[in-house]
C-alpha cells in the first residue's frame, strides 16, 4: 500500500512532485526540469514537509548541476577546461536560493550542504564524473530517508499498548517524506503490528495538511480514524479519549527544543495537562546542534491571505489583517521522547541529546 | 457604531435575524413568522451565540402564541371560551422543541422557562392581554440583555491595563447577544476607554466565528486586530504578545465549569502554563445552579460535515470521517475571573459562585 504513495519521483533529467496543493481530489505531478521550478513548488507548497524538501532540494542542486554544464558545453566552455570551483560556487549560490524558500527546516539546508560537500569532495574530475557521483549523492539522501523512515516506524512502534488512540498532527506521512513518514510511519507500523485502534487527526489550519493530506493517508492505509478541528485536541485529551500524540519536527535543536506546525505547542501544552505521552519522530538530519536553543530557530511567517480566504473565497472582512506564522516552538521538558532511525531517546534534553548524537552520529558522513 | 449591529429586530409579528452564515459578505435578514422558522434559524446557525438565541426563542415563543390564539379565533375557538390552560401546554411543547436545538447553552432553556413562567404567572386573563404582556416580556428580555451587555462591558473594561493585546475565541461580541457583545463588549468598552492596542481573534474553526464574525464587528469598531489561526494562540502566549485571553461562556455550572465553544479549554491551559489571565464575561443567566460541575453538561455534537467540506467544497477524501463536538468544558481552576452584570467575582469556585448568586441574584425574577 504504503509504496504507492510517492511524493518525489526522480527521473534522470527532472524531478517528478506529487502537488500536494491538489490533493485529496486530484493526483497530479508537476514535472521539474530546473532548480527554480522546484524551489517554486518548494516555496508554494506543493512539495512539503522537513524531509521531504529536503530530498527535493538535493534533486533540485543536480538539475542545477546538470544546467551549469549543459549551458558551459553550448558556450564550448568545456574545451576551455571544467574548472569544479566554478561549478562549486553556482551550486552555493544555488543552494542559498533554496535556503530562503523556506527557513525554519533544517533538513533542507542540511541537504544542501550535504550535496555541496559532496561536491567539493569529488574535487578535479570531469563534468560526466561529477555529474554521476553528484546524482547518485542525492539518490542517496532518497533512498536513506525512506530506510530512516522505516526504522523510525519500527523504533516507535513499540511505545503503543494494544487498543491505542492517538492523535497526531499536520502530515508528517509518506507525502512529507520520502514515501513513508516519520510520526505517520510510527502510526503506519504500529498499525500493522496492531497496536492503534483510531487515529485522531488534527485538520490543520491553515493549509489543512490533516484533512486533506494525513486523511488521505490514513484512509489509503485502512487505519480507522476522525478528523477534529485543531482546537479540539484539548477536549478529546481532556477525556481520555486520546491517550498520546505524536508529531514530527522541522528542527530539533541542541536543548532539545523542536521547531514544528503552528499548533504543536498547544499540543504538548495540553498533554502534559492530561499527563499524556508527547512523541516526536525525526530523522537524525533533523537534529541541529549549532542551535541552542528553539528561541534561535527563525519562525516562517506566511501570507496573511492563506487565512483570510479559502481558494480565493475570502473568509473574513475586506481588508482584515492576519498573522500567519508556519511554526511555533515546543520546549523539550514538553517531549516525553524523540524517536530516530538510531532509536528512541527519553526525555531528549541538552545532556541527552549531545550524548545520543556523539554515539549514534558516527555512522553519519 | 455599535448600535448599527442588530442581530435581531422584532417587528410584532416577525422577528427578523441577520442571517450570520451570510457574513462578512452580505448582511442579510430572514424574516420568521413562525416558531419552526426560528428553530431552523438556530439549528442552522443563522443565529448563533447564546444570548442571542435565548432572545430568538423568547420572541418564537411570542409567535408561536400568536399562531395558537389565531388558530383559535379561525376555528371558533374563541367562542367556546379561550384556556390559559391549552396555551400553556402548547408553550410547553413548544419549548422543548426550542430547546432540542442547541443543548449546551443554558440561556436557550432560561429564556424558555422564564416565558412558560410569565404565562403561567398571568393567569386566567383574555387572549389579548395574555398576548401583550407575552411580547412584553420578551422585548424584556432583549432589553435586559442589551442593558447586562453594557455593565458586564463597564466591570470588565477595568481588567485591563493600557496597551493590552487580548486575544478572544468565537464570538462573544453583538452578533452573539441581543446588541452589544460580552467578550467582545468588554473588549469594545475597554478600547473606548483606551487600554486595548490588540485583540488577537481565533477564527474559530469550523464555523470561523472569528475572521467571520469578530473581525467584522471588530472592524466596524475601529479596533486593531490580527485573525490567527486557532491553533497559533499558543505560540503568541509562549512569545507574550498575547497578555490575556478574554471568552464568552454558553453555561456556567455550580462548581464554576464552563461550557464554551470547542478550543476555550486548550486557551484556558495554554494561558495557565503561560501565567496568563483567563476572563471569562457571561450574562448571569448562564449561571446554572442546577448543574454541579462541567461533566454534566451536555455537548452538542455537530454534522462533521462542517469540518470536512466548506461550502459545498470537499476539503479532506471522500469518506473521510470527522468528529465536531461544538463545546468544551474548561474547569474553575483554569478561569481567573468571571464577570457578569453584577460585578466582578474572582476565582469562580463553587463556593464563591452560590454566594454570589445569593447575594446579587435577589433582584432576578
Amino acid at each position: 500500500m504504503t509504496e504507492k504513495i510517492r511524493p518525489l519521483i526522480w527521473q534522470g533529467r527532472a524531478l517528478k512532485l506529487l502537488d500536494q496543493r491538489a490533493l485529496p481530489e486530484k493526483e497530479s505531478y508537476i514535472t521539474c526540469h530546473t532548480l527554480e521550478e522546484v524551489q517554486k513548488c518548494i516555496r508554494e507548497m506543493a512539495v512539503r514537509g522537513a524531509p521531504a524538501i529536503g530530498v527535493a532540494s538535493a534533486f533540485a542542486l543536480v538539475l542545477a548541476a546538470q544546467k551549469y554544464i549543459h549551458d558551459l558545453n553550448a558556450k564550448d566552455g568545456l574545451k576551455n577546461g571544467f574548472s569544479p570551483s566554478g561549478l562549486q560556487n553556482y551550486l552555493t549560490l544555488s543552494g542559498d536560493a533554496l535556503r530562503a524558500t523556506r527557513p525554519t527546516a533544517v533538513n533542507l539546508s542540511w541537504a544542501v550542504e550535504r550535496m555541496l560537500k559532496k561536491c567539493r569532495d569529488l574535487g578535479a574530475v570531469s563534468p560526466e564524473t561529477m555529474l554521476t557521483a553528484f546524482e547518485r549523492e542525492a539518490i542517496h539522501i532518497f533512498e536513506e530517508d525512506l530506510a530512516a523512515n522505516k526504522k523510525i516506524g519500527s523504533f516507535g512502534a513499540k511505545l503503543f499498548a494494544p487498543n491505542s488512540n492517538v492523535l497526531t498532527h499536520c502530515n508528517a506521512g509518506a507525502l512529507a517524506t520520502a514515501g513513508y513518514g516519520t510520526a505517520l510511519g510510527v502510526l503506519r507500523s504500529a498499525f500493522r503490528a496492531g497496536t492503534i485502534k483510531h487515529v485522531y487527526a488534527c485538520e490543520t489550519r491553515p493549509f489543512l495538511q490533516g484533512s486533506r493530506l494525513t486523511a488521505w493517508e490514513l484512509q489509503k492505509e485502512g487505519i480507522p480514524f476522525s478528523i477534529i478541528v485543531d482546537s479540539a485536541a484539548g477536549y478529546f485529551m481532556y477525556k481520555q479519549e486520546i491517550r498520546s500524540v505524536i508529531v514530527g519536527a522541522d528542527r530539533v535543536a541542541a536543548n532539545g527544543d523542536i521547531a514544528n506546525k503552528i499548533g504543536t505547542y498547544a499540543l504538548a501544552v495540553l498533554a502534559q495537562a492530561n499527563k499524556l505521552p508527547f512523541y516526536v519522530a525525526a530523522p537524525f538530519s533533523s537534529i541541529d546542534l549549532s542551535i541552542s536553543s528553539g528561541e534561535e530557530i527563525a519562525v516562517e511567517e506566511r501570507a496573511p491571505e492563506e487565512i483570510t480566504t479559502y481558494k480565493g473565497t475570502p473568509l473574513s472582512p475586506p481588508g482584515a489583517q492576519a498573522k500567519n506564522p508556519a511554526f511555533d516552538i515546543t520546549p523539550a521538558n514538553l517531549i516525553t521522547v524523540l524517536i530516530t532511525e538510531h532509536g528512541i531517546l527519553p526525555f531528549p534534553r541538552e545532556k541527552q541529546l549531545r550524548r545520543f548524537v556523539q554515539q549514534r552520529g558516527r555512522k553519519l558522513g
